[in-house]
């Protein structure tokens, strides 16, 4: 069992180009009263001031791969990300924050999706929960071999948001707006949980594993195709062997030779093409959370 | 009557994170008998080598904003894209180009557009022939105060080609298919032209005239809306007094209130933000176009 929740962490801009969490963070560092519950309190935070006065994802190095406990340890290094993650690092050890949210952008389409490190009892409730009251919501369970690189991996508890599709550097309205109402739906559960509130239940939870990432078909450094138009925005459906996967820039099919069905995601995200990275693979899982 | 028109230049990359054109023109480089014409010699370029290497729109300022004469002629000028237009520009000459395609992508839904900086009979001309074989094309045309710094400016004749939405740093397959296919067609009008085997019609045209450019409201520098939803993606599509145009941060609708109806494109390009423009309104003309 897990004690109160009394500090919550809230980050936007980890990535300086996803406008989405940073103009969240501006409009509750302004109105702080969208946050206030009355057994936690919420800390807004905008991750690198930098990178998002510049619309740049990073400056020098991803500031969402700076976090491991070694990396923080090492006084050696000083690229401007490396120095900001030691100092986030501190800054929520001083908090005493327990549980984070990290808010990010895509340009895949993967609507609204809450992306999961652990699949203990505590976050799968609390995605059961969550994604009772907005059937939209996808989970993601993301144990990558990166996992403690993370901004999210400075706390036991917490999770990080991915909406999509939204181009870097713009605001989507809609998606806004969704992932805004998202964040009070989290702070109320986090409050019926400290209150003792949260009814007595059985619930479904169907979430998506991640297995396995696929990169472009490369010559050297250089991809030599593109995802296939069948496939582009078709995040979360299911992808069978033979499928088309790229469409070579000679407009050649490449099909899907794998186990199946498998489920696609982060389906020609920006960021990742230099990660080598041209979509992941999930599996489905349905489980039974119990609220006890 | 315009002379015959022998050496094309077709120029991706001038935006080093609009990728459409940038593999195109790399396929192009690799495969130079797809733009083989019998009359005329095609050059395909990469505009801005070090800005495609790093995934960024420029690296110092906005090439697309170099070519003013007064800016070429100016040697004390020392930024990368300043020395690169210089470049550019007398490349052009040696190579005798008389007609330049300019290959761009925005996060604007503008589909497939034409640009023109200049409405008189030998662009029109082309414009309705191509968007007679395709009707999908969009012509705008944007004689903006700035339209002598472009690149396109560079010769008399000639089109920038504008595709989205698309994000920024990333490939799509059916546009990137779509630009290609509109590429192949304006040579083959190019050959004709050359060869006098133009038929003889009266055409219609529709195209659409950019007479104003619209700002986010803003308190100092920071805006303080976004692009309405009911807005978002709906480039081209009549605009009345009254309809939404802003949604503020705090779920305020501020509506339009001007001329009606116009016709607004450029509707959330990421790269507008920091140019002080949310979308561009323009007006619908139709127009006969004779071929004699």
């Amino acid at each position: 069992m897990i004690k109160k929740i009394e500090k919550v962490a809230l980050f936007g801009g980890t990535h300086g180009n996803e406008m989405t969490g940073i103009y969240l963070v501006k409009k509750f560092l302004k109105n702080p009263h969208l946050l206030k519950r009355s057994t936690l309190e919420v800390f807004p935070f905008l991750s690198n001031p930098k990178a998002i006065e510049l619309g740049v994802r990073y400056t020098e190095i991803d500031l969402n791969r700076c976090f491991a406990p070694e990396d923080l340890e090492n006084l050696d290094h000083s690229l401007y990300e490396q120095l900001l993650a030691k100092i986030i690092h501190q800054k929520l050890l001083n908090n005493q924050i327990n549980f984070l949210v990290d808010l990010h952008s895509t340009t895949a389409n993967m609507g609204l999706t809450i992306i999961l490190s652990d699949t203990d009892q505590f976050h799968l409730q609390l995605c059961s929960y969550l994604s009772g009251i907005n059937p939209e919501i996808k989970v993601l369970y993301y144990a990558s071999k990166e996992k403690n690189k993370l901004l999210r991996s400075n706390t036991e508890l917490g999770l990080s948001i991915e909406i999509g599709s939204i181009a870097q550097g713009i605001l989507d309205a809609d998606l806004f707006m969704k992932t805004e109402n998202l964040i009070y739906c989290l702070l109320d559960y986090l409050e019926k949980y400290n209150q003792n509130k949260l009814e007595k239940q059985t619930n479904n939870l169907v979430f998506y594993e991640v297995l396995e990432r696929v990169d472009y078909p490369r010559q050297g450094e250089e991809i030599t195709a593109m995802i296939h138009p069948n496939l582009q925005f078709k995040d979360y459906q299911p992808m069978n062997l033979g499928d088309p996967l790229f469409l070579t820039f000679e407009g050649e099919t490449i099909t899907y030779q794998g186990d199946s069905p498998v489920y696609p995601v982060f389906i020609n995200e920006a960021a990742y093409y230099e990660k080598g990275i041209a979509m992941c693979l999930a599996k489905k899982r349905e489980i039974i959370v119990q609220f006890h």
